[in-house]
C-alpha cells in the first residue's frame, strides 16, 4: 500500500502520528524557506509542509521541482496547523514531510483542475479522465452509485430479483432505430442492441420470476437531441399478478426512499394527475408541479366580443404571472417576441396587468371592457401584482405553447428551486397516439401496453379515446420513468398489433415468441422503468445528465477521447460479409 | 394485488384464514368428490383443496377444468392438512377453495416443468420461459442475484465506486476479435463492444476515482468452445496507490465473504503458489487442488536404462491414482485408450500397480527392476493400492496430457467435491507467451500488465523469461478472476507494445489516449477481474455456466427462443452505408 492514510482523514487527533500519503499536486506555494503542497485524491485534500530548517535538503529541492498534477508519495509527521482551515476536513493539520517521493510527473494539463474550470464542454470530454479529477464530476459519479446502490438496496428488500436479460437481440421495426450488431458466424444476420429489456421482462414474468428488476444499458440509435445519449440506462422493473395501484406504491416507495436516503428530504404521498388533467391545466404530460400557474380555459369569458383572433380559436388559454405587473412595456415585449421564436411558433401574445387598486390594463382593452378583463383574472386565479397572459390557437399546438411560456417564465421567476422535489403520478395515458403527419396510430407508450378493461372495442370506432393502465412518474417536470399494465393474452395482443398496422405475418415474425409465450400461461404483470441518468441529476439538482455520466458522447454520438466510432479493417468486414456502401 | 399470501408463507399459524393466491397449476389429483391441486408460484407450493361438500358445485365444476400451468386466483380458507408434508413449508396447511378464477388457460407445455425435466437442452432453449419455472432454474437465477448483491456490499463497503462505462466503444485489432456495430451519423464508421472495459477503468484511475467496480457485461466473437457466451459478465475492479498484496487481500477478502454469506463456508487464508509451480506440480495454470495427485518428474528416475520412450522425452511425469490398483487390465486399457483420443493426443502411457504387499508391476518390466519401480513410487509419493501412471514427452505436450489425465481420474474417483472449496492464488505469471504458430510474444494477460520491476530491460534478450505482477483466483479447477499490475507511464508502456509487434504509429491509433493521459499524472494502480458466470455456477456447485444465465445462447451464437440474429431491412442497411458480400 502507497499510502497509510487517505488525503481525507487526517485531524487532530492525528497529531504526531508518522503518516504516508499519496496523491496528486492541487497546488505549492513556494515561500523560499517553506513550502506548502495541497496534496489531493478522491477523498479531500491535506497540507503538507516543506520547511528549510525542519526538512532534509534533498526533500526541500525535490519540493521545489513538483508541478500541478504530478503524483507523490509523502512520508512526515502530522502537525497543528498555525492557520487553520474550517473549509477543508484536515483545516486543523498539515503533515511536515521528511521523506517525499515522486511517483509520476504530469504534464500542464489543457484547462484546471479546479471546481469552476476554464475549460470549455469540448476540451473537457477530450480529457474526460482529467475533468473526472474535479470535484463537481467526480462526486456526481459517486452520488450515481449511491443513488443504485439504494436502488438495489431497496428493491432487493422487496423481493425483486436481478435478472441479467441479453444485450444481442433482434432488430424490430417498431419504435426507434436499433444498433445493430453483424454476426460472423450466422453470415448476412443481425443481432441488435436492447432499446429496452422489454419483452424479456415480460418473458420472466410468464416464467414465473414474480418480480425483476435490472439497472441496464439500453441503446436508440437517434438524431440526438440536446442531453440524449445513443446509450443510456434505465431501471428496468416487472411484477406479475398485481394491479397497477401496486406498482405506483412499490414505485413510489422507491422514490421515496431514495429522496429520504440520497437527499435527506421526507415527501408526503405523491399526488395524482389524470392525463387529460395534466394536458389541460399544464398543457405537458409531465407538468413541474414546484409552483402554480395553471392554466385557465377561457374561451367561455373570451369568445363574446369582436375580437376575431380569439373567436377563431380553438382554444384560448391564460397564466397568471405572480408579480407579472412589474414588468416594463419592454419586458413584456420581450416575453411576446420569445413566444414567437419559432422554437415556440406562437403568433402573438395577449397580456392584461392586474393592477393594484384592482383595475386591469390589458393589451386588447379596445374588445373587453374592465368587467370582461376581471373574468379572466378570476379564472387564472390573478392577484394584484400579477400579469395575466393568453394565447389562443389549434388547442394541442396553444398547449404546447403556453406550457413552454409558463416553464420559462418560471425559471425566470426563480420558481424552479433544484433543492425542492415535486413528484407526480400522472396516469390514464392514451393507449395511441396520432401521428399527424402519416395519419397513423401508434402505441403511446410500447405496443405491449394493455388498454383499460372493456376498452378494447373502442379500438374499432375511437382509437384516440382508449385509454391505458399506462403511467409517468414526473419529478420537477421531467419524466423520471413511465410504465403499464401489460397485455398477457394472445388474442389481444394480436388485436394490437393489428391496429398498429403489422400484418400477421409481421407480427408473427417480431413478436411470435411472445404470444407463444402467452399460451403456456402468463400472469397478469406489469412495470416500470426510470431512467436513470436523470433521475439521477435531478437528484442531484442538476438539469443535465452529462457529468452523471462518465464517458459520455458529444451530439454526433461521437466519444471524441477515445474516438469512437471510426473505420475498421478490411479483414473485419470481409469476416462480417460486409461491403461499405458510402453515398458519393 | 391478486393476492393477500404467496404460495411459500402459509403455515399452521394461518388455519382458520381467509387468503387468496394466485399461481400456476402444478398438478391436480381428481378423486371425483375431492379435487387436490398443487397451486405454484416464485415462493413455493400451497395445496388446494375442492370438496363436494364444502366448495359450490360451480366451483367444483371450474375445478375440474384445470389444466397443468393454468394461471388461476383463488379466495379460500386456511385448514389444517389431514396427511402432512415435511417436505413443503407449506406442508401442515391446505387451503379449502370458495372462490376460483381462471387467469388465464395454457396450452400443454412441450416439457415437464418439474425439478427433473423429461425435456432436452435444445426444446429447454427454445422455451426458455418455461424452463425458467423449473426449480433448477429459477433457483439458479435467484442464487445470481444474491451473488451480486453481496459482491456490490462487500466493494461498496470498501470504498469501490461502481462506475458505468460505455458499451459503445472503439475496435481494437489486439486479442480476441470484436463485435461492431456500424454508426448511422458517422458514415463508414464503426464503434465495437467491449472485450473488457480495461481502458476505461484505467483511466479511472488516472481520473482520481481511487476504487472502481462493476458488474459488467462484455462481449467476444469467438467461435464458441463449450460452455462459452458471446455476451458474458465480469466483476471488473481496479485500485490506485497499491500493489500485489493489497489486491489480493482485498479480493480474497471478497471470496471469503462470498463463501461464508452464499455457501456458509468459513475458508482459511488462500494458499498462492507460483505459475512455474502450478505448470511442474499440476501441468495447468489453474490446478484443481481439492485432492492431491500431484505431478512427478521422473527424468532423474527413467531416463538410465534402455527404454527409449523415456530416453528421448523432454520431460517423463508420473502421478499416483489413490487405489488405482483395484483397477482391472480392461480398465487401464480404457484408460490408455482414453488418453490416446485425439482430444487429449498422448501416443501411449506407462504405468506401475503397487501391490499391497510391497512389490510393484509395471507395464514396462522388460526395462525397469523393482529397485527403478520403488524409486517411481516414492517420487510420487504412491501408497500400497496406487497406481503410478506415467507420460512422456515434448514438456509443454505432456503436461498438459497429464493435467487432463489428473482430472479426469479425481473426476471418476469423486474427487471433486462441488461442496468442497479450495481457492488458490497462482502468481507470477509470464509477461509474455511465445505464439507457437507464428513464432511472436504476445501479451499473456494484455498489453497493460506491468513487468515485475526491474525486468523491462530481459525484454529484449529472454522475453520467455521476463515475469509480471500477474495473478490469478483458482476455484476448483477454474480459473473465476485474474489481474495485474498495470503500466503506469508512457515510456514503458510504448516498449512493450512495441515488443508487441505494433508499429509506433499503430499504437498511437488505438491507444494513444491512454499513453496521452499516462503523461498528465497517472498514479500506480492495478486490479482484477472476475468471470461472474462461472464464479456463480462454482458457487452454486455446477460446472455449466448456462443455468446461471436467463437468456443464454447456443454454440452458434443464436438465441433459438428469439431467432436472433436475423435479417434486416434493406432499408436499415442502406440507413448504415452497408451492403452485404455473402460468399457463393
Amino acid at each position: 500500500m502507497y499510502r497509510s492514510h487517505s488525503c481525507g482523514e487526517l485531524n487532530a487527533t492525528h497529531i504526531n502520528k508518522e503518516v504516508t500519503l499519496a496523491g496528486w499536486v492541487q497546488k505549492s506555494r513556494d515561500k523560499g524557506f517553506i513550502i506548502w503542497v495541497d496534496l489531493r485524491d478522491r477523498y479531500g485534500i491535506t497540507q503538507l509542509i516543506f520547511d528549510e530548517e525542519r526538512t532534509p535538503a534533498t526533500i526541500m529541492e525535490k519540493a521545489k521541482s513538483l508541478g500541478r498534477e504530478f503524483v507523490i508519495q509523502v512520508t512526515g509527521t502530522v502537525i497543528e496547523r498555525e492557520s487553520k482551515s474550517t473549509k477543508l476536513a484536515t483545516g486543523a493539520i498539515e503533515v511536515l514531510v521528511s521523506q517525499l517521493e515522486i511517483l509520476n510527473e504530469a504534464i500542464t494539463p489543457p484547462f484546471t483542475i479546479e471546481d469552476e474550470t476554464d475549460g470549455g464542454e469540448d476540451i473537457r470530454m477530450k480529457y474526460r479522465y482529467l475533468d473526472i479529477r474535479r470535484n463537481p464530476v467526480k462526486d456526481s459519479l459517486i452520488f450515481r452509485h449511491k443513488v443504485t446502490m439504494e436502488v438495489r438496496k431497496y428493491l432487493s428488500d422487496q423481493e425483486f430479483i436481478e435478472v441479467e436479460t441479453p444485450y444481442l437481440i433482434k432488430s424490430t421495426p417498431e419504435g426507434a432505430r436499433d444498433f445493430v450488431v453483424p454476426s460472423r458466424m450466422n453470415e448476412g444476420q443481425f443481432y441488435a442492441l436492447p432499446q429496452s429489456p422489454q419483452t424479456f421482462k415480460q418473458l420472466l414474468m410468464v416464467g414465473g420470476m414474480d418480480k425483476y428488476f435490472q439497472i441496464v444499458k439500453c441503446f436508440r440509435d437517434e438524431d440526438l437531441r440536446a442531453d440524449r445519449q445513443p446509450e443510456f440506462t434505465q431501471i428496468d422493473c416487472e411484477m406479475a399478478f398485481v394491479e397497477q395501484e401496486d406498482i405506483l406504491n412499490i414505485f413510489e416507495g422507491l422514490t421515496r426512499h431514495l429522496l429520504k436516503e440520497v437527499n435527506g428530504v421526507e415527501v408526503e404521498k405523491f399526488p395524482r394527475m389524470l392525463y387529460d388533467d395534466a394536458m389541460r391545466l399544464y398543457g405537458n404530460d409531465k407538468p413541474d408541479i414546484r409552483f402554480g400557474m395553471e392554466f385557465a380555459e377561457l374561451n367561455a369569458v373570451t369568445q363574446h366580443k369582436d375580437f376575431g383572433v380569439f373567436n377563431s380559436a380553438e382554444l384560448v388559454v391564460g397564466i397568471a404571472v405572480p408579480r407579472g405587473n412589474s414588468y416594463t412595456r419592454k419586458e413584456i415585449d420581450n416575453i411576446i417576441k420569445w413566444v414567437k421564436r419559432p422554437q415556440v411558433g406562437a403568433l402573438g401574445m395577449i397580456y392584461c396587468r392586474v393592477n393594484e387598486d384592482g383595475t386591469f390594463k390589458s393589451s386588447v382593452d379596445k374588445f373587453y371592457d374592465q368587467e370582461d378583463l376581471a373574468k379572466w383574472v378570476a379564472a387564472t386565479n390573478a392577484k394584484p401584482g400579477d400579469l395575466v397572459c393568453v394565447l389562443s390557437g389549434e388547442t394541442n399546438k396553444v398547449r404546447t405553447q403556453m406550457s413552454a411560456l409558463r416553464m420559462e417564465l418560471a425559471e425566470r421567476l426563480g420558481l424552479r428551486d433544484p433543492k425542492v422535489f415535486a413528484p407526480l403520478w400522472v396516469i390514464d395515458f392514451p393507449l395511441l397516439e396520432l401521428d399527424e403527419e402519416t395519419g397513423h396510430y401508434h402505441a403511446m407508450h410500447h405496443p405491449f401496453t394493455s388498454p383499460k378493461p372493456g376498452q378494447l372495442e373502442l379500438l374499432d370506432t375511437k382509437p384516440g379515446e382508449v385509454k391505458a393502465n399506462a403511467y409517468d412518474l414526473v419529478l420537477n417536470g421531467n419524466e423520471i420513468g413511465g410504465g403499464s399494465i401489460r397485455i398477457h393474452d394472445k388474442a389481444t395482443q394480436a388485436t394490437m398489433l393489428k391496429h398498429l398496422g403489422f400484418s400477421e405475418d409481421e407480427a408473427r415474425k417480431q413478436f411470435g415468441f411472445l404470444m407463444d409465450a402467452f399460451e403456456y400461461g402468463a400472469p397478469p404483470h406489469g412495470g416500470l422503468a426510470f431512467g436513470l441518468d436523470r433521475l439521477v441529476a435531478i437528484l442531484g439538482g442538476q438539469e443535465t445528465i452529462r457529468d452523471f455520466i462518465a464517458f459520455p458522447k458529444n451530439n454526433s454520438g461521437r466519444d471524441v477521447m477515445i474516438d469512437a466510432p471510426a473505420f475498421i479493417d478490411d479483414v473485419q468486414l470481409t469476416e462480417l460479409s460486409l461491403k461499405l456502401d458510402i453515398k458519393e
